[in-house]
């Protein structure tokens, strides 16, 4: 019998408690062993072909096999003390910034240097649409302060794990394409903000980039990252196709044949392959990473101001109002891509495999 | 009442037939023509916002509206004979190259791979007249059928050795102007064929690559080569111009400086410097590239079509009118050039040093 | 009292001699030495705030401490004589070549080579407005003639060390605009040479290159350069921008995250990383790199000329009105920059940090 009963109903109620709703894939966790630890093991046969939701959760909870209801009871308790501290974590760092109007980012403004630093390390940093919004509104107070650039890092492990897949399946009442059509209006929204961006923009990868936050790299004016990033745009994989002005500067960076590779063909790249293909301008060891950045950007933030936003509206000049088509063009297509079967049927793969792996 | 019961009853075990299980968004089709026509019009309240796949299956149903269970009873019946239609085309082609309307390459159709086979060994696969009707022939082919993507590779040790040089000495009756702008239309629309190509385009290059058939590999999606490849484009030594796009794309993919190397100064190149200079995505050891490379396009193969189409589409937008307008640029250029001394000169010249050779 | 006032006396007569002013941190140096010979230790109050040549005058001098003025003479005499060997040494090489219509550059002309060398070693080749103007006539020639291609070299160990900042401190009466007027007309129309020049261009980099040496790399057709090259584009520590169509350039080459190391934030990088950054094609072991270019450049001089100039034309066609385009909007940019108060403070300072060097 259950030896944690009462801790046990204690972490389903501090389960409330947080702010913020767990991933698919934490949630199908968390269903898995709440079943384990109340019913044991699981008996029920496996829902029918189509029932994916079903077969999720089934697999969730009959992939935890003969462990005890007692010993489910303690990873239970375990995983949302997990949750729990994550968010409280980040919520203290947070504090110290104390920029109160962003909740999923975290600004400093320092040495005339305009710090943005993603802040949601529980997802990865992955962005929700708040979360765009408030990397839109910081560029545009970084764009007319006093600070001589702007810098954009995240916090925890990885840079950014991408757009959040749940941005496509919390919508309002299933309202397909116009959920597609607000993304797409953030998407344009923000992506044209990079183009836009009007001082030096850099980009310090303290680890995995996925996606989006690959794609707007051919955006920035210089690219730091420690040795441990891995560079990975999986667009077809999920039924979908590039941004973040990627279709246009990526074949300009590496030529065609190398950007096809990551923009079709999901190829996962490394830190150093990165350099080789111009996405980023300097690879340094993890362990002085951080520093040996920091003296770097404090430097080029003494800088004639002036000079270093003329200079950088000037590299830009020949190719600004082509870099805003394409992303209208891009955005036009993903919203199509969107509603496609193609896409969907990616994307529900996406979270069943993520359950099965439990 | 449904006429066609027994059609539609023979369709349903033909269904069970397939080899390999149509896609999420066919199923579905499948699922709306079913209920359609065994249970008419659907009446059911639309399922709850996170029930994914039952609102796909409410959508594929009620998508149908009105049409009879008659209807539907024919479109299930058609639906499933193409289905089966195509499995039973596909493995039957992929049997053999077999297909005997080209003479000059091998053409194969396998898990939706196009795979074009330059097979003119024992001329290191030059490229005359016919040659490159029948690559046109095959690309427009390619564009249309089922297959995910395109493969060109070559028969025997070479990739390619270009354009063969007898184009320009068995013309009819010494009409050079006649041979010149008889050229230039074939070059056109071959080049324009590769610009033009819908779907992902890949090289696997398995030896030395000359003229022509390194010049168009700024046109491919993706480029695999042994590491006994070699890239070599001596125009100038033939009194010739650059083609295939190339006074565009070489420049870009890597600088004007080692461009002209290549373009006018005749520099061949290894499969590493190839690899440096972004004409190519990886480089193979020659005892596993054919394995390798069979793998990898295999799985690219099996990745959403439509994704993959429109993410090319994307890369290319960009710039599909200017590379048309090089590609006619270069052509007018060349017309001149074959008519030219120099190029007269050169041409002689080689034919003399292979015969001084014997 | 000084000991070699007899040899002193010959010293200031030889400096007369001089046929080119040396640069203003020499004449620095040359003031101080003089004075602290002839008068001893400074001891005059410091020159106000704005007074920045007597401030410049001053440091040199004090600068100098307690030295002797009999070491003062001596270390005076061996400048001069340092001076007086230098373009002694220069003179004798250039009488060879004999074209006296040119006195910054060292023109000839051999086996279809029309090779220009900047000739001003003892100011590490820095460009004054006279010796834009003879590359620019000489490019003009070059064009022109029987040559199938043109060369550009340094004499002494730099290849050039960039703008002469004395074109800023050598004006008329202080007119700033109409200084920074005329800069812009000789800047516009030096780039535009090499814009426009018809026949294959090739860089022979001896040695350091600065600036516009550096920005102009990516309008050659072909850049060798020793191992003892660097490359330094310090814009914006002087306050100022790109030129030389670097802007779209460079961003071309290395991708913008690269580019803007150089462009925006100073970095000077060595031969191997130009190389891998597209600026160069090639580069050589110090040692042989005379003989190791000289045998590549004697060979593309014989291939067929009017194929070449085809080809160059060909890959430039496609970009040429962006490129004129660029020139301009670069030159406007920096008229405003050379007026701007960043550019100012950036220049005078760089002229004290050479000072008080001494």
């Amino acid at each position: 019998m259950p030896a944690h009963d009462a801790e046990f109903n204690q972490a389903k109620e501090r389960l409330n408690t947080l702010t913020e709703a767990p991933g698919n894939d934490v949630k199908l966790k968390i269903y898995g062993l709440f079943k384990q630890a109340t019913e044991g093991k699981c008996t029920k046969p496996k829902p029918g072909m189509m029932d994916l939701v079903g077969k999720a959760k089934w697999q969730a909870w009959s992939g935890l096999g003969d462990i005890s209801q007692d010993e489910a009871q303690k990873k239970y308790i375990d995983l949302v003390n997990e949750l729990v501290a994550a968010e409280s974590a980040t919520s203290s760092t947070s504090e110290s910034t104390g920029d109160s109007k962003f909740k999923m980012i975290n600004v400093t403004k320092e040495n005339k240097i305009y710090k943005i630093m993603l802040n949601r390390p529980a997802k990865k940093n992955a962005l929700n649409h708040q979360m765009y919004d408030e990397i839109i509104q910081a560029l545009d107070e970084a764009g007319k302060d006093n600070s001589t650039l702007a810098v954009i890092t995240g916090a925890g492990d990885y840079f950014c794990s991408g757009n959040d897949l749940e941005n496509f399946t919390s919508g309002a009442g299933g309202d397909i394409p116009g959920m597609a059509k607000a993304a797409r209006e953030i998407l344009l929204r923000f992506v044209g903000a990079f183009i836009s961006f009007p001082k030096p923009l850099i980009g310090l990868i303290n680890g995995p980039a996925v996606g989006i936050s690959v794609t707007t790299l051919g955006l920035y004016d210089l690219v730091y990252c420690t040795d441990k990033a891995t560079f990975h745009t999986p667009f077809s994989n999920l039924g979908q196709s590039p941004e973040g002005c990627s279709s246009y500067t990526f074949p300009k960076l590496m030529g065609t044949a190398k950007a096809s590779e990551l923009l079709l063909f999901n190829k996962k790249i490394t830190a150093k392959e990165a350099l080789e293909r111009n996405l980023v301008t300097e690879v340094f060891p993890d362990h002085s990473f951080q520093k040996e950045t920091a003296t770097r950007v404090e430097q080029y933030a003494q800088l004639p101001p002036q000079s270093l936003q003329i200079s950088k509206r000037l590299n830009r000049r020949a190719e600004i109002d082509l870099l805003h088509r394409v992303n209208a063009d891009e955005c036009d297509v993903l919203v199509e891509r969107w509603q496609s079967d193609e896409c969907m049927n990616a994307i529900m793969n996406f979270f069943k495999r993520k359950t099965s792996k439990l």
